[in-house]
């Protein structure tokens, strides 16, 4: 059901059933899909969503069923419905590979085809694109925080609805993240799954050791052991190197605590010279509790003991300043051949029209040096003067030594996918790898970096003539 | 798939698993979910996701591709994937009924079944309530402010997933709003769609005036013109009057503007006096762009003249301070018989053990006095002295002339609904009603009134005895 061409914006329709009143439907015409401003006040974002996309595209098709609800709703004439019984989208699309480093103002996706089917999809791409590329880039803070510890994902529980816990795992885990507590999830997207148990579990037994004897007994290699329900360190711990002392005796080794509550880079601590001191050293440390990437950051910092972070609402939902929703837009750029501009009384907000090319500059090191926006047939390199896109009277010369990639690739056309899907682990290595090739300061938290994303001098006198033709109209 | 049981954290798995192992899992149990804090810093919460939520437990059952991916982890005794085939909801729910306005602290569900089967369905419960009861929360913020202006949800593109965007449009709905953008929802829920158009369609024509003819042509009744893709008061309007003339002459009303960006406040107030001037006083305005409920409020409390305001990712995401996510919990409060209680150092965060009924006191002109949390059989009535569920030193007495009601009724049994289904629009109205008789005090953004929860002695009494019970035995 939440691939159904309904799940769209009913001005979408009510466009599509104008322009082919208007013999306009079938005009070819380019959207580009971009954001304005980088989630969470950072210094970059992590695309993520377009094989969930392109899935949608290519099985939309209106059934039945869904032609009657928009038939009663009284707003359609009976040769619109007759033209939605036969949609299709046949376009092409562009866009770079999920796991890439992205940035403000930069084409995501272009999308090629007819006025209609181009328009259509606007709300099912950036519905897909927006949340998931918030949610891997949130991970991939996460992990940056974590600083090589383990990140595992848990929030479907306050998660944004059912789809928006299980969109959430795997985005997260583009990022980075490297498992889910999501058993869907890891079904359908191949995610290690991971859990504990509840403190329910521990209340549903006469005491503490009781319930972590049982525990351990029904799970003897793979148990982590909840440790605050009661006193973490005069209980739980305790408890925890009896279990374990009784584990190793039959041959097991108690996998791990979790820690659910209080200071948890002092509770850490006190917890790892417990249980190296009762020879456990191998015993590792889970933490949970509204963690983020300020918080873990701040418990490593503090010299906190912990080997696995267990992230649940702020991942899952993209909470944090900047956060909770990715405002990505999605523009018409050019018709019936036309480049085309969408111009507003603040430059910033002014689009970039025409059929373009995301080029990414590396340094001689291998290392990312800026991006550049072009025109589809700019011929960019190492010396030329690229400029600003919001200020025009800025400008910047790529350095002589740069190599300049094109950062897109074709991944539909005529409406079917040009390439098999990539495993999410490859998605995620490449943000690895992404990440690794910034300029550090990207990653900082607070006031990152920022990235240059330039445009070149025809897409700028382009943009520049299209604005004064509109000022001229006036 | 979204009804998958396997949409659930892997602990519900292992220690279900562990309950059966430990000839536990029949065992009968009570939990209660509830969530610490209202959102948005808010005097009140709309409890919505009951009917969503019910609706997976009666058709909870594993699938034989479920069962597979189960045996494929390793994690599992053949036993209990037999076990699984045969697994059912087969409990008893006691809820409140959606739109009812709810309080932190207060036992929304009550599940009482199998110590299996209510834990199993834990997650589930939490996905839906907590992000529902979040939207519906913030929809009645939102129509709060509008304050009788009709409010449209559009916020499908930004949000958290697919589903985010369905259940978000069903449950802003159950908070006030009248009508939303994503069709699916409308064919889903009945809602009423609502729509206008793109800047691409003002885009894809040579100029404004002819894509408002263009539209205005194919929706002569139905028509909202966006005004903003120039000029709102040079460009825009003028257009408007132009095409809402000749609408006219051919027997058709012009239906109304969007404004989507620059000061609506001013704007609404400029587009009013063109339009009534040019005798077009019915058409009416329709304002866009980021809108939540302080920027609705400060547009209204500025003159601002909007007659439906479209509001999008901060409804859809449930955005704001306080807001992102509910932080619903699902606690143990009584096994095999026996209340349980859940300690912690901090007594906000004790439970409150045992099973319970939740009364709402109402004065006698028929508002809500306050909230009354008791033991099943207490038999509570004005003139009672009843506890702060917090400090245990503060008590305070209902009016003698008060009127206690059961504030929940049971919606399933053996695991079966036992009524059927609500609209949308029964639910709609309780939140309405609900909110009128509230303290007004509790409907304000900034530091609203405190709507007051009290224990009854005996659940006061039952919970002191539990914690030195606790603490005795440390």
């Amino acid at each position: 059901m939440l691939y159904s061409p309904l799940l769209t914006d009913l001005y979408e329709l009510t466009m599509l059933a104008g322009y082919l009143e208007e013999g306009m439907a079938e005009k070819p015409a380019v959207f580009d899909l971009f954001f304005r401003t980088n989630p969470f006040e950072g210094g970059y974002a992590v695309f993520a969503g377009l094989e969930t996309a392109l899935e949608y595209l290519e099985q939309l098709r209106f059934q039945p069923e869904e032609l009657d609800y928009l038939r009663g709703t009284g707003l359609f004439r009976e040769r619109f419905i007759e033209f939605l019984r036969e949609f299709r989208f046949r376009g092409k699309i562009t866009a770079p590979q999920e796991g890439t480093a992205v940035f403000a103002n930069e084409p995501l996706l272009t999308v090629e085809g007819t006025l209609a089917e181009a328009q259509f999809v606007e709300t099912a791409l950036l519905t897909n694109i927006n949340f998931q590329t918030l949610i891997a880039t949130k991970g991939a803070r996460i992990c940056h925080a974590a600083d090589g510890a383990e990140v595992i994902e848990f929030g479907l529980r306050r998660a944004q609805g059912p789809d928006g816990g299980l969109s959430a795992s795997r985005a997260a885990c583009i990022g980075g993240v490297q498992g889910t507590s999501n058993v869907l999830a890891g079904m359908v997207y191949g995610l290690p799954v991971r859990g504990t148990h509840a403190h329910s579990w521990v209340q549903a037994f006469p005491d503490e050791l009781s319930a972590f004897r049982a525990y351990a007994d029904v799970f003897p290699d793979s148990t982590i052991l909840l440790v605050d329900t009661y006193d973490t360190l005069k209980s739980g711990l305790p408890n925890t190197i009896t279990v374990a002392r009784e584990l190793r005796k039959q041959g097991h080794e108690l996998r791990g605590i979790r820690i659910d509550s209080g200071d948890l880079a002092f509770l850490s601590q006190q917890a790892r010279l417990m249980l190296d001191e009762a020879g456990f050293g191998n015993v590792r440390i889970v933490a949970s509790n509204e963690l983020d990437e300020n918080v873990i950051e701040s418990i490593r910092l503090e010299g906190g003991k912990i080997d696995i972070y267990g992230v649940g609402t702020k991942l899952a939902t993209g909470e944090g300043v900047g956060g909770g929703a990715l405002g990505g837009v999605y523009k018409l750029v050019a018709a019936d051949g036309q480049p085309k501009l969408k111009v507003t009384s603040d430059i910033a907000k002014a689009t970039l029209p025409g059929k373009k090319q995301l080029l990414r500059a590396i340094g001689e090191d291998g290392h990312f040096v800026q991006d550049v926006v072009c025109l589809q047939d700019d011929r960019i390199q190492g010396g030329d003067k690229v400029y600003d896109p919001i200020n025009p009277l800025r400008h910047t010369t790529l350095p002589p030594g740069c190599h300049l990639y094109d950062l897109r690739r074709v991944v539909m056309e005529n409406g079917r996918r040009t390439n098999a899907p990539e495993t999410l682990g490859t998605m995620a290595e490449r943000t690895r790898r992404d990440l690794s090739l910034l300029p550090q300061g990207c990653l900082r938290f607070i006031n990152p970096h920022r990235y240059k994303v330039s445009i070149s001098g025809s897409l700028n006198d382009l943009r520049n003539m299209l604005i004064n033709d509109i000022r001229k109209g006036e």
